[in-house]
């Protein structure tokens, strides 16, 4: 038998981490549906030819067969790694049953067979929003999208959460100018500017793309320059080129951080730098830092894309953007950054006198239980000191007892001894589910 | 390109019917917790050969496999079939960390490499709730856990569950009474009941475990006995057969049904023909219908369990029940027994006069949305009809307008349309999330 030990890149956490994590997911949910997005799950698998359609993921796929599989009749489906693709799928899949444009949010687990490292899981949860629209979507979704993530982020008790965006066209459109032509090598360089530094930077432009000494300086110039406001424009411009690309992808840009930074102030940068290796974002990309954990990359990641889905007759336009709830939760819960105030849901542990009072101890928790008061009861009849210390390690603040006097309540952590009826009794607000206790606060 | 379509037993929801399943799911979850039951969610993979333990099961798992795996290092990695296996597994990695009895609930999907058919998926989703001791256990969890099931479904907008429950006890000890030695070979065949029927069962009973017509006889008498009272000691006494295994089985089994119902009046049943082919019971055993859905099968199973989990120092015996989600899912969504009252979380819809108005809308949406009232902005700037179009479609119940007299609120049902300030203005609580409308009810 297998040593029972954790499998690496595959994080679980202790009851305590996953009340941290459902609420994490709970208050997520809220927020987009107060945005006005339907919830969907997708099934795990895809066809592998489907996941392989995006190139570059390829080797980071967990494929499926069947331990005892007769023809291989299973060999062509494997895990999801995102949420995007299967997104594109369910879309062209229930086209015809959708209101479009589509605001969907879906909360799951993706899979990636990478070599698991710091920060990088196999198996992780991601919290996606995307609208996808049929043949056209406005471009007010691509200043709509990232303020949904800004609210939603800006909710959970963790640091501040920053957006940094770019647009394709302002990159594809300088490049261009400048007279690099491989724009999407040259993205997929720009795009490890922050691991690799900027002498490593020139060096790739000139290899792989041909780039000379001063292209490569003004493709460095443009990933430098970063604002908040319309500025972002005049400093792009004040490089010394143009064409109709740039100029509709800056218009955008500035139409971008100016709209979102009014509607939340100080929500969007606008970063020249962000690249987002993915080769089928078309304007506005996204990502973000965690304000105090940069070391963990971005923790919500995006873009607008035009062709990444069509069944040959209609195009599927979108806008959306991913948080990588496992990353900020292996940091907040692996830091103690977040603690919840119990382990357990429990408010009230019902003490058992003698095993012939249980079912009276049942009837009491039954009570308590129809009026949205969690409560077990004891599972011996062990001494009251040891009933109260069953409460005490879990954190469960009130014990109730049967006793001569009648029925009575007890706060384990004040000590405090009141009568009480089972009807009627109820604790204060905060001690009803446990609550999360952030040490950045 | 694979062709877009549905994989078979693999079941995916349009928007509509995941509102149905998410809100079954936070109904079980919160009865589980009223309970005091702690959610914790497991990784998808256990090791292969961890998977294998329980031998029968081995023809359904899906391997792991990575696409450019080097050496086959994942090779021994399988998507789980169940929930019982990874909480095994759970418990004793962190046993360390765990309070026992320890009290947990399960919602998880969980795969299965079946030739899919009706009722049966290959991804479906569970809801456990395991008790779990060290070393000991007490009984009275056996009358526990499965009116935590009756509790938690008899909340569900769906018809009555009703749990049936046998006891290994009182099967084993008469089998060995009556002379029948393959115990586990017997119940593996009594399990076929229903499928086969009684003639069938002697034939196996005789040519399997050599039964003779009267020991085959006697143990389809026993399957035979159902009573939701003592009276099922009586009758299978009457068969007149007598152990102490027996006679043990039999004292749980009464203590059972008289005290789930009396906790809650007609909650279970014992039904002797209940034999869950599972080898690892060892105490009470449960399974249960769908009163109106008997061809579904049991929706909700388990059992009592000793030696299933053990690290050679410390054995973990529980019990637990999990209710088969997706298959109870699969029958109110597709046959519209349970509908939500709108396709989209939306409240209202904010419509836009011209694009210039649009920031002016997103900040009534942005206010309605601090109070709680889910609110999108109109996409576009279309004529008035067609954005109230654009709510009905989804069933979005107002449409906030900004007019020359101010901001008013229509109700579209009714077209009734009033004066509004989005700083005050609430809509009736019925509007503010769908409703899940039940045909049955």
């Amino acid at each position: 038998m297998a040593k029972i030990a954790p499998i690496s890149g595959f994080p679980e956490w202790l009851p305590a981490g996953r009340i941290v994590e459902q609420r994490m997911i709970d208050m997520l949910r809220h927020t987009f549906e107060l945005h006005g997005f339907s919830g969907i799950e997708t099934r795990a698998v895809e066809p592998v030819e489907r996941l392989l359609s995006k190139g570059e993921t390829s080797k980071e796929i967990y494929l499926l067969r069947r331990l005892q599989d007769e023809a291989g009749a299973d060999s062509e489906l494997g895990l999801h790694f995102d949420l995007t693709v299967p997104l594109s799928r369910y879309v062209l899949e229930n086209a015809g049953h959708l209101d479009f444009p589509f605001r969907r949010y879906q909360i799951q687990k993706v899979w990636r067979g990478e070599r698991p490292q710091d920060g990088r899981f196999r198996e992780f949860l991601q919290a996606d929003v995307d609208v996808v629209g049929q043949d056209t979507l406005a471009f007010h979704h691509e200043i709509e999208l990232p303020l949904v993530m800004v609210d939603a982020l800006s909710k959970l008790p963790i640091p501040r959460v920053r957006i940094l965006a770019s647009n394709r066209k302002v990159a594809q459109g300088f490049y261009e100018a400048i007279g690099l032509e491989d724009v999407e090598e040259t993205l997929r360089i720009l795009d490890k500017l922050d691991k690799v530094g900027p002498q490593a930077i020139t060096e790739m432009l000139i290899d792989s793309v041909g780039a000379n000494e001063q292209q490569a300086r003004l493709a460095l110039e443009l990933a430098g320059i970063r604002a908040d406001d319309a500025s972002v424009a005049d400093r792009v411009l004040a490089l010394g080129y143009r064409s109709d690309l740039l100029d509709e992808g800056l218009g955008e840009l500035v139409a971008l951080v100016e709209g979102a930074n009014d509607l939340i102030p100080g929500a969007v940068m606008a970063d020249l730098k962000i690249a987002r290796g993915l080769d089928y974002y078309t304007g506005s990309v996204y990502e973000s830092v965690l304000e105090g954990h940069e070391d963990l990359g971005s923790v919500c990641s995006g873009g607008r894309y035009d062709s990444l889905v069509s069944d040959g007759k209609k195009s599927y336009p979108g806008v959306g953007l991913s948080i990588g709830v496992s990353r900020i939760l292996a940091r907040v819960i692996g830091q103690d950054l977040l603690t919840p105030s119990r382990k357990v849901p429990t408010v009230v542990l019902v003490a058992v006198n003698d095993e012939g009072e249980r079912r009276h101890a049942e009837k009491t928790a039954q009570a308590l239980r129809k009026r949205g008061i969690a409560a077990e009861v004891s599972p011996n009849s062990a001494k009251f000191g040891k009933q109260i210390r069953y409460a005490d390690r879990r954190g469960i603040p009130y014990v109730w007892f049967s006793t001569d006097d009648g029925e009575q309540v007890k706060d384990i952590r004040s000590g405090d001894q009141v009568g009480a009826d089972a009807g009627v009794w109820t604790p204060p607000t905060v001690d009803l589910s446990p609550e999360l206790r952030g040490s950045h606060e």
